[in-house]
């Protein structure tokens, strides 16, 4: 691979504190199925940090695996989720929703926001017997767009989903960006404190693998664990999500991670501008999307690797270029001299 | 943790090499989803070493998540997997193939093996459309009970599976201790033959984590990797999962990790049967079930943690001890010598 | 067919008073989806029959659709249902219910009876998060050997599941010829205040289809005619089950169809008996299952049709003889004169 | 039930010589579950119809059912439904396919109808393993919007559906009106050669309930009445279904009401356009889509039964009007001069 990759932010391992801690602790017997002691530290912090002493915290492998838990756990069978339509559940996951039985009501934003605008009129369609239950809102947080929430809309959310009866899951795989990004007014604890049930992504902010499921309402406590093993989602050595996320919380490190790949970002998204290079929404965090001439798009691709999504027009088409916690700024630098040479 | 724990095959990280090779690697950029270069190699590596070069391998997170996928992506709604009544499957996974729709016919043996003669019955009671159809028998190698399939035992079933168009899925969870077993006279290219589709248990022989799934039969390779993803058991990462593989197999590690493990156990065993202490099942594997006085359970657990099961009779009750790759032979002794004292 | 058929309780129509109502209805209009008034008026009555005034009731249109519609709107995912091995769910549904994600734990009873020492070690077995969570007791009444419970073992199995939170459901398909059977002790109105749901058959006592569903807990009512929908169960035409309802209700004709068929069941038993057969189980219902020698049942079967279900011993095979609400008494005594004549 | 009813196509019973049939059958007694003479008399006698000598042909009681149960049968749990958005599957059925674990792939039409421009990118989108498999194309004819396909048309897609390995499924509740609308150029025959499966619609032209699946594709023959027992579909007294396709058959019976509904409502429509009504969509079958100014549906509304569906902008609502097999021509001309009143 002699091409630099901007096209996930999992193309590396994991960051080396990560690695030294597994090292470290790796002879010691511990408990399995997240028994161990720490998970059990990792989940203290983790409840101090957001102040949510008594939620529930459930250490899980993946994204898709989270949201298929949290989402049947949570729904009854007669039950739907609402969401974008550009949400990850409906675009990427091959159906892991509807797999455990339940229909997504999706919602097209072009920018991968919903509002309650958006939710209101999915709840007032509801006709029983013969349409499915609108039950639960699922955002994204930073959005598969890369745009993110501000807190008074989720605070708008939050409150129609109360009010409705309706539950609010924030799919976090890409939270640190979100909470990080340059205009964000929204804090861990806040976040945590307006929904019943939200995850937190390690996997695509330095973690090998690894999401924090945060448990609020008490009532999908019940039984939780039982569910995530009958998915498959209950690891034998749940030691190894443990110690990362007590790795990536035990200070800054996590918010650190996050705020590199915002960073390194940022400075692409300055040159694409400058350029005149369109962008398809306005991110603030780790992942670009740019309408650009298909020309440029192949001469970038002898340098570097990244998706190209969709034809735009005639002359464009949609890439995603992402950073990483581990992007080099210098590489960056290089990407947009080369992006300014093929440009002129 | 002070006590000395024979619970599980897992307390501990995983070997080493493991470590250093994920170290080794970190910074490079890699595919996602199982498309790095280190899944890559593992695959061909296991192919080769199997002689199975057209098998489809796909390397997933957990034992419950393997099997909930291999059998959900074979078997069709109405049709059922067959089953000794101490499978894991049954036992073991919060009813994770229920979860997916299908049932397990379960059939009662007190040494975990199922043999010919258990499986034809099942399929005699066949009564469509009004009972479900079996359509996969699922063997565990070693066993619940720690015992092993012979090369002719297990010749005999899939004979009987290829005359009856039935599926045969073998859960190699704790592969690497069934092959190594002093009195095995199976290799896992014997095995690998003799099945349409099993893994090779990583996470209970010295990985951090994973399962290797082998694939056969052409028609179930058609979209597998649709439903691994479906279930959420494609990691973003797949490298570390590569990785591990690679390094299991890339000489005689796993086998040598098994082989260790085995013997630990067997040391237990011998003394045991010297104590005459009632052995539940002959187990030659690295799992001993042991009907145990009950005042003797209690004095043990002073020291070391393991599973007491169930009551045996008014004065005993089965343990389980589980030795692993890392067991210490200076640890054994003492358990013996332990053991001994604590009887006379 | 030349042959007289005791093989079901549904070789018929249905009462020819079901028709007449029918046809006299025919030309209204009615609202569909059990919107009609036949409906509306034959849940009153039924409510009032069995002095539950705030039951929820809903038709639908077979047993198996009740089933799986009830246990699949109550039980969480990670949660199963325990029921006799012979219960209907188990041999006679083709797995639906493990279609909707479910597991049935099943005991062994030769009587097809549960207790509550059989139902107390399934959940003394619950071993979180690795076991299923046993949370409903199904039973069958009268069960699918034709046997009953009294009234006090109800009891006592609805205080288990009250303690111990698990809900109560029985399967009524052939709750007619338990409720009237000679020695039950147990009324209509006994029997809907001891359960969480249960359903009243109308299929096997008179009626072309249907069953009533008959809901007590307000947890389980929330959103079940959702589910019904949801499981295709929702007949457009609900007028067609509320008028057979109504009619097989309006005064005593469901109690009387069903003495009817105990009553000719009986004077087959009694004969059985006087020839020394051995009956499998006590029935006092409309179902006898016994264990005939071989040359009996292919001379019985030159006359008569019936199910012969299993082998008993080298000599015997167990039959299964039914009886209906419309079985001719002429009938009946011809079969115990053949029957007398081949054995002598 | 004062105000006569357009609200649905099965307001009333069923047609008189449906209630003849099984009053003259009643006291016979039939094989269960289907096997009855009945049903096997109206399925060989659909075969000679329809000229598919080699069909299996199952009858269930509903549309839901018969969807749920074709849909769960053929897709793996990969596999994804393309329905229009108006799809009756998508509007109106509880998600009950998603409850079987599977997708519906929706794409917007006004008119209902789908066209191989419409499918085609939804192909062209599959990304595996992160995109659900579109595997088969769902159809209605007639569609939600009343409107029909061409021979030409169906002829289009079912050539795509060939050549991209996809099943053609055609959801035909309300086939009777299609194939009997005045421009229809497609035959029973035509229809039936150019699927893999479609079903029959009973409920909705004549009977009291029941729908016949057609299939005629042998890999989707295997097992298929193990899935309608397992989804609840398989009635005991199965001759309650066959009789009534025999009756609906065994002359022109289906198709003279079929047209004669289509017939009041092409009156209907006649009249609408008359008065400068706006039709949402070009009906020529039984269900009129109209968008009508508000204060005529309520002056409407006062004599007559029907839905509103939505607001169409400020002045006026979308109302359905449906006619049956028995709508009474006196009746339709009344309705069209109350309206004819009404508007002026």
């Amino acid at each position: 691979m002699s091409k630099y990759s901007f096209k996930y932010d999992f193309s590396e391992g994991c960051h080396p504190r990560i690695l030294e801690a597994l090292t470290r602790s790796n002879s010691e017997q511990q408990g399995g199925y997240g028994t161990d002691e720490y998970s059990r530290q990792a989940k203290e912090l983790l409840r101090a940090k957001m102040n949510r002493p008594n939620a529930d915290i459930y250490f899980v492998s993946g994204g898709t695996q989270a949201n298929l838990i949290v989402i049947s756990a949570i729904l009854h069978t007669f039950e739907a989720v609402v969401s974008a339509k550009t949400g990850h559940i409906q675009q990427h996951e091959a159906g892991a929703i509807e797999a455990t039985g339940h229909r997504i009501e999706t919602i097209e934003k072009a920018d991968g926001k919903l509002t309650t605008a958006d939710i209101q009129p999915v709840l007032d369609r509801y006709f029983p017997p013969h349409t499915i239950k609108p039950k639960m809102v699922y955002l994204t947080h930073s959005t598969e767009l890369g745009t993110i929430y501000t807190k008074s809309e989720l605070q708008a959310i939050w409150e129609l989903c109360q009010k409705n009866d309706l539950y609010l899951y924030i799919d976090g795989a890409r939270i640190g960006a979100a909470l990080c990004a340059e205009n964000s007014d929204l804090s861990l604890e806040d976040l945590a404190a307006m929904c019943d049930v939200f995850y937190i992504g390690g996997t695509k902010n330095g973690a090998l693998l690894g999401e924090a499921i945060v448990i609020n309402n008490e009532k999908l406590k019940v039984g939780f664990e039982s569910n995530i093993k009958q998915r498959g989602g209950l690891l034998a050595k749940g030691r190894l999500l443990g110690i990362q996320f007590l790795e990536l919380f035990r200070d800054d490190l996590f918010f650190e991670l996050a705020r590199h790949a915002n960073r390194m970002a940022q400075k692409i998204r300055i040159a694409l501008k400058a350029h005149n290079i369109l962008l398809i929404s306005e991110s603030p965090t780790n992942q670009l999307f740019a309408a650009m001439p298909n020309p440029l798009i192949e001469k970038l691709s002898e340098k570097y690797d990244f998706y190209t999504f969709y034809k735009y027009d005639a002359e464009r088409s949609v890439v995603r270029l992402v950073t990483s916690w581990t992007t080099e700024e210098a590489v960056v630098e290089q990407f947009i001299e080369d992006l300014t040479k093929m440009i002129s």
